[in-house]
């Protein structure tokens, strides 16, 4: 079945095929990937695009001396297919397995991790860069997509590649999507992108190769030795299909960019009945918010889908806007529309958020302007790993001044602070993580008091002060343990502006104070707590819970709870140690 | 002498003037500026290439209406001027008087505050969205330099604009220079962007207009009224001479940036002897270091003059690169140098650090590259205001797992610490004010022990535990006062990792621990020592002393201290409070 690919545990390998042998290898990559990830879920769509691409650089390119770096890595797995990872291909995206991204942990063909997009042209110069300083020569190619290209750092790169001569190939793969269908004036160019001295690229002073059929491996194979007789830096624009040669990911791309589990013979979906999670409820919620105030507008940077905006997004498209993987666009823009009587909700991954901070602290926070941040993705996100884990928005976020930070435990705050939120005259964030949601009755909207919290528990020993879905956790865990009446369990929908009256009362009361959160401790709710409490003179004990101080991989997110300390078992623990 | 001028306390005063007027207005602005900054310091170059813009722009649209926003606003004085603001024009960037930048607490025609660049684009694709849905007609008009359309953020805004119909006018204020001369592939392309219908804004799907003479009125405002007459998105080029009119500064644009004192009728600089900073040691030490180890590489988005790497630029420009304003590029080039065997210095004021957030996180951090950051401006900049202070690195850097976070209290400490950096494997920080130095006699280098404190005095009353130069601050306090005896002080050069074995030593010896930063207390130096001494159930006082949670203005830096309490006189009441 697989004569080829079997042959295949590094390039070189690859490197003694006949060019002849290519397509067939191909097609057993792709029955490869297929039979995987239909029962282990990955990225499937644009590994299915890159695996003529893949086998074409790796074929032609002497890596890994010859530096590669994928942008967004999950169009990596052929790469890691062909570079020695085939046989523990099936432990992708799971515990102690190998990563859904590009790792430079994981293999020396993985130049450089790329969870995140539109990274890969700076790093690549940056290698070239060093090489020039080192005297060494060899190729370096960066390969990235067409919504990816588009984001900021992207066309700052090529900015500065552009008046280099340095030797640098940027492999435009373009399919024309990226999660959900490209966006932007670009995307429009790009669709004529015929003029070989005249485009974007050649503006940006690179030379220009193209535009030729990413899956014809003559025309890779002619394009990547016309690279090598032009000097300095080029740019070649490739077309290829997302999810190519299967017909179901072809015919729906964005379903199936990651599918999960899937039927590879019928092309069916498995249909599994997953719980109610907070994206549910977002998006439920956001679309009774715009369909009851005409003033509020939804963003998002490239997340439509993912965010579960579609269904708002083509009920009021006039408000809902998808601006592309541009972060830093997308917080000023809402910057700009909350100076002008609307009501802007920006919706970004916590971890994409971080592209943003400046934009949240000088154009939002310092001007006072009432955005709302939905920060979707807070705390860990499980098989994504590292790169994707929403662990550092609390810490971020509460630094900066005039900013409102809350976490809700369960549906009937998540959506009474999504309501609450467009009432705000400063800025306001809402963090929510990737995880089933506690689910409540009342569906009614109801104004929360900003910086109010509310005592769950009364117990009498110690006080546990927590935010967000592990309130709701804790909860769980004091009732069926019957611990309520030691335990007091104070939950903290707002953790800036801190309730300070209610920590006054706590101080006073209770010798022992624990908090919990989902995020990184440092700098977090939790020191929060302790920074007030300090300014109390409070004598009692302060142990402050959430995720340590290091970056944290991939496995499912009860695998990682477990690893931290943060699973049930281990809370009650803690907390029985206490009593 | 400023017969028209002094006629115009509104824009609708100068609109109703005749055409053949503006030239002399123009004139008495000009002179009126050279005048105001000649002894009172501030952005000279900028506002001067913007006089007959500045003037053309109130005089055909009907601002405060018509929405325009200046980016990087150090072009806005002759804005101000004409806005109402002449008669306190000379209280500019001083405490209590008005911003150097566009603040639109300060007057209705400030309709974003934009201290940092490339913001302009995104803000008002924002305020012409908002008036689409609240069906407002009127005109939006962004203007920007060519240095700062080159950043990321900007040309993400260009791709969402030219993606809409949005009547928004994008004016290129195309002067070949940022505060240094433009760098970047887009430089050259800019010097011929003679065809209106195939060029990069073209490539954004924008209309095109241009090029044009920014020093000519009729040329200007026939291109305003052409503008009108084009629907949806359009970019005006227009060529400007930084510094005009003004000789001394049409020939050294840099120089005269932002030149200081200077004598009007002779165009000489005020020769001032200032104290030694801690950018005069930087300069120095960078050029020996980078002398002494050809691995080390200096990497600037656009501050060569002000990160004080001229002299190294010049000695050596294949390993010193200006970027341009393209900090999220910086970092990741920096990054992809990093993994090839050079030593990157990544030179950032802290507060456009921001915009590089997740770079470090992603591309630096979680890969554990030993990228050395050099966080210049940290703490409070003085009188280029909330916008520029760099208070938020401590809180911000010190979340991230695998950061080193240093701050020299004087030369010796911070030579030592440029110089023990090239050693890491990890990502290293070093944050130094905009501040004269405590100067010191060693000269030699010596290899700092990473993460060690230092006692400098060892008094038995209380510990104050410091960091960066306002541990030299106090260390003068305590010995003017002869508080030796009393007190402890600390000194910490390493924030992160902190020194736990002296920590523990420290809560069994004192029962009073006072600590000082420059930078906001939320989240910061105070507060991981607050969060490490919880861990050791330390019974003690524990006091931070910082910013404040809050955006402080613009004031000279000694000004700021007292404002919040970190002035000489009140840090001594402060200790003496507590003895």
């Amino acid at each position: 079945m697989d004569n080829l690919l079997s042959k295949i545990n590094h390039p070189k390998q690859l490197r003694a095929f006949e060019t002849s042998q290519l397509t067939e290898l191909a097609h057993e990559m792709r029955e490869f990937i297929l039979d995987t990830l239909s029962v282990k879920p990955g990225h499937l769509g644009a590994s299915l695009g890159v695996i003529e691409l893949t086998i074409a650089l790796h074929y032609y390119y002497n890596t890994p001396n010859d530096l590669l770096i994928w942008d967004v890595g999950h169009q990596c797995y052929p790469h890691k297919i062909l570079t020695g990872r085939k046989n523990i291909f099936e432990s992708l995206r799971q515990k102690n397995g190998i990563s859904g991204f590009p790792s430079r942990i994981e293999s020396e063909f993985d130049t450089f991790g790329t969870g995140h997009s539109s990274t890969s042209i700076s790093a690549i110069v940056g290698m070239a860069t060093a090489d020039k300083i080192n005297q060494i020569k060899r190729k370096h190619i960066a390969i990235i997509g067409d919504a990816s290209i588009t984001s900021g750092m992207s066309l700052e790169a090529l900015n500065h590649l552009g008046s280099t001569d340095l030797d640098v190939l940027v492999i435009l793969n373009d399919n024309d999507i990226g999660i959900d269908p490209s966006v932007g004036g670009l995307k429009k160019h790009f669709k004529s992108l015929n003029n070989p001295t005249q485009n974007i690229f050649t503006d940006f002073g690179l030379n220009f190769i193209g535009t030729i059929d990413g899956h014809n491996f003559t025309d890779l194979l002619n394009a990547f030795e016309k690279a090598d007789t032009i000097n300095g830096p080029k740019v070649l624009h490739i077309k290829t299909t997302k999810g190519k040669g299967y017909e179901q990911a072809e015919n729906d791309q964005v379903k199936w960019h990651a599918p999960g589990l899937f039927n590879k013979e019928t092309g069916e979906i498995v249909k599994s009945n997953p719980p109610k999670t907070y994206q549910d409820v977002f998006g439920e919620t956001m679309h009774q918010l715009l369909a009851e105030n005409k003033k509020i507008v939804a963003i998002t940077p490239a997340m439509i889908t993912g965010s579960n905006l579609a269904k708002s997004h083509h009920d009021f498209p006039e408000r809902v806007f998808d601006v592309g993987i541009a972060e830093q666009h997308a917080v000023t823009f809402a910057a700009g529309l909350a100076t002008q009587n609307t009501i802007p909700y920006c919706v970004v991954y916590s971890t994409f958020l971080q592209r943003a901070y400046d934009q949240i602290i000088h154009d939002v926070a310092l001007q006072n302007l009432p955005v709302i941040f939905c920060v979707d993705r807070a705390g860990f996100v499980g098989t994504d790993g590292a790169t994707h884990h929403g662990v550092f928005d609390i810490s971020f976020l509460r630094d900066i001044p005039n900013m409102i930070v809350s976490s809700p435990r369960n549906e009937k705050d998540f959506r009474n602070l999504l309501y609450t939120a467009q009432f705000t005259t400063q800025p306001f964030a809402i963090r929510y993580p990737k995880n089933k949601i506690s689910t409540t009755n009342s569906l009614t909207f109801e104004k929360m008091e900003i910086g109010k919290s509310e005592i769950i528990f009364e117990g009498n020993k110690l006080a546990i002060l927590s935010t967000g879905l592990i309130s709701a956790r804790v909860e769980e865990i004091i009732k069926q343990n019957k611990l309520q009446d030691k335990i007091a369990l104070i939950d903290f929908p707002f953790i800036k502006p801190l309730d300070q009256n209610r920590l006054k009362a706590i101080a006073l009361k209770y010798p022992t104070i624990i908090t919990y959160e989902d995020g990184i401790k440092t700098g977090g709710f939790g020191s929060s707590v302790s920074e007030f409490l300090n300014t109390l003179h409070y004598k009692g004990n302060i142990t402050i819970n959430g995720y340590p101080d290091e970056f944290v991989e991939h496995a499912s997110i009860a695998e990682l709870e477990e690893l931290v300390g943060l699973d049930d078992h281990s809370i009650l623990e803690m907390i029985l140690s206490y009593i």
